[in-house]
């Protein structure tokens, strides 16, 4: 690929759309633009632009394809495989000031935003119209558009389904800069090809997302969490497919082990109910009244005891919910605070195969003599594994890593997994994207991109 | 577009793929294998052919491609906009013969199937192991490929979603003959563009789908039907949007007039439990105890009763709630037997201007002095509306149906609704799809269609 270098006229053109405050040259770029969370991959945007409205981006984005300037989108820069980074410099259009909430349809439980607007932002708002945006990802300070292009899925998608499931319609830019409109606040759709399906999830290589209407439900007027202790992690998550074959469907189905749980209580600075136990499962109940929730945890209860549980802890008051919930939050977080650097493996696999992977995980520890950490989303399948480079060299981190994550896909792959449950491609899990597709696979991706963007300027580099 | 015919090498080559007994040629070809059930477009395929395997339709698909021949792809032709009719003659596989349950998984809440089987053997084989798949289009007798393929939603859209919510995996048979996999068992993905989500919806545009992971929900223990008389279908219709206001979710509503009801007695020879009224709505609830269920439909029937409904009937008995179900069902095929030829239009609109939107249908019938009958999902939004040809000569029922569908299309477009809310574009929509979407939507899907397709082989003049 071979991009124009932004020059003088590119940066008055910009200056034209947005005015001089929102362009932003050399070192009045914050360090935090040249990386995401993770930071494994690192570099500057030649511009920065903050936009305000979809007029700009449309406008940024003809003009980028004209000239053929590369453009990366990016949101909070929460994400973990390099998606918002700018690797070719260009443009780098924030859009988290495009960060308004735009209208609560109550007749047809939608909300319409803009892509800026942050999760927790989100959450709050609809609760206190007594409405749930179901997805529920532990990153509460990514912004919505950042969740649609990665189709985050959170610790509700047991019981609720994934962001593609909430969104209803999509105003997007393309890569020529004309502004489309997919979906709408229609409930069934089926006018031609998905459209709407194919950018969520796309990590900002087909479109910038300008709008979205997100579809919401009645908020449930009850919820109880159970803390629940396991003699060790096999245990626990050995009995997750089990209360699932018993058809009760929990909200949301969490493990997580002593390690994680004390890194955490150090991070935050606050004690977690438990402690004491080697592995524990976290479940979350939802539901309209109480008899309704108490008929489901009791049988799940029942199920956990008896494969082996030490104990049921409930939670049912919002305080020590919160400070349970909290702390699962945190862990991503506490586990970097732990290490000099880490890196992640967000496979999915289907639910009975998570503890085969996460016991093979577990030995990859011994056979590579380095730390690895992990939790997740044990009632979905969706793990986040985390190996911690700690006192190693820069060479024998990366050989390392590159080992244990070699082993790590392929056997996501032999079990019928994926390689990523929602963080996304980006540009760090290229290689293990094309393993697992195959190059059939692959060059249908390449062939979609084309279709969006023949010139390749918008996030290039990324997914395909 | 310039196909090849078939010739007699051609056939050969079928026979040695399938055998002779399983390729048809000339007289033996069934009519209805030259039309769709609304029959308005119509042409017989060179050849027909049943298939029995994955490997026969790679074959097939492989062969066409290198030759340049047309394929349609074919269930059970229930579809109403000529999707599955061989434009192009060419060849057409039979996918109703490959009709395998292949694996209930209880562990993932799974079902794999093969594309041929029927709706109905579903719903019984996974109620018989108190699961549900919610989907529940009029149409029992479609297959599930072709359900997946026109994305079909039917009556619990409401509360669970429609087809594309609960396919979790397919395996599909590319244009040019490779097999791939997409999704799985998993219930979280976010590796590259979501090609699961493409085929579902691309009426067999893209790719032949051989198999299907589906995703299943626990039987809900009970489940109740309301039938509400209204006065007048306005009134009727002007409620559902203080039904959905007020949280609560129904698992249906449905509307009817009395026309249709009467006509619908008349065709299955059976009475309905009520016809004095103008207009009904009919709601679903499902959950797992009466009193959960109770406590919803209490306030649904009061906020009925408060909008001017008649009565609330109460259907808890399964023989009941299944004679009012299969009236239902059955509206489709006798407002057909009430006509000599008649043409739907299967908009979807926002919830709240649905009553809008039935009012303007309507109103059409004396502007065009033609019958014009509907029913639909007033819970999501999705109107069948079928216009009648009742004594009209060709040519005034030519006219009068281009000029009915024209204001129809235009007006849904207006509100902000789609060409089609689940029986697709195929041929007959196409025109209108082009209208809704326009130039730059359309060169996407034209883009999509050949990224899968170059030569145009697969159910060409569909959709795009």
């Amino acid at each position: 690929m071979e991009f124009k270098k932004i020059d003088q006229k590119d940066i008055d053109y910009l200056i034209s759309v947005c005015g001089e405050d929102r362009v932003f040259l050399g070192d009045e770029i914050n360090e935090d633009f040249s990386h995401d969370e993770l930071a494994g991959i690192s570099n500057y945007p030649e511009v920065l632009v903050e936009v305000k409205e979809t007029k700009e981006v449309s406008e940024i984005m003809k003009y980028a394809n004209e000239k053929n300037i590369p453009v990366t989108p990016r949101g909070q820069g929460t994400g973990l495989v390099g998606s918002a980074v700018a690797l070719h410099g260009g443009i780098m259009i924030n859009l988290s000031t495009m960060n308004e909430i735009l209208e609560l349809d109550e007749e047809n439980l939608t909300l319409t935003v803009e892509p800026g607007v942050l999760l927790m932002e989100i959450a709050k708002y609809v609760e206190d119209h007594d409405m749930l945006y179901p997805p529920d990802p532990g990153e509460k300070s990514a912004t919505i558009g950042g969740n649609i292009n990665t189709n985050a899925g959170g610790m509700r998608a047991v019981k609720y389904g994934v962001t593609r499931d909430f969104v209803r319609g999509l105003e997007v830019v393309l890569p020529n800069g004309e502004v489309i409109e997919v979906g709408g606040k229609v409930v069934k759709n089926s006018s031609g090809y998905s459209l709407k399906d194919l950018f969520v999830g796309s990590e900002g290589t087909l479109g910038i997302v300008t709008k979205a209407v997100l579809r919401l439900l009645p908020l449930p007027k009850k919820t109880i969490s159970l803390l629940i202790p396991f003699p060790n992690l096999e245990t626990a998550i050995e009995t997750v497919p089990k209360i699932i074959k018993s058809k009760t469907i929990p909200t949301a189905v969490e493990y997580m082990v002593r390690d994680v749980i004390l890194a955490s209580e150090e991070f935050l600075g606050s004690k977690f109910p438990d402690n004491t136990s080697d592995a524990y499962l976290l479940l979350t109940f939802d539901g309209n009244s109480k008899e309704e929730i108490e008929n489901v945890y009791d049988k799940v209860a029942h199920i956990c005891l008896d494969a082996g549980a030490l104990d049921v802890l409930i939670s049912d008051t919002q305080e020590r919910q919160e400070s349970i919930w909290s702390a699962r939050g945190a862990f991503l977080e506490a586990i970097k605070a732990s290490t000099t650097e880490m890196d992640e493996c967000d496979v999915v696999v289907p639910r009975e195969k998570v503890a085969e992977f996460v016991k093979y995980t577990d030995d990859l520890q011994d056979k590579f003599d380095i730390k690895i950490r992990s939790f997740g989303h044990a009632g979905d399948g969706n793990l986040h594994i985390y190996v911690l480079k700690d006192e190693l060299s820069e060479k024998e981190w990366k050989e390392k890593l590159d080992g244990v994550f070699d082993c790590m896909y392929t056997k996501a792959n032999e079990l019928g997994g994926k390689v990523s449950g929602e963080h996304g491609i980006g540009y760090a899990k290229k290689k293990y994207l094309e393993k697992s597709l195959g190059k059939e696979g692959m060059n249908i991706l390449k062939n979609i991109k084309k279709s969006f963007d023949p010139k390749g300027i918008l996030n290039p580099d990324k997914v395909c």
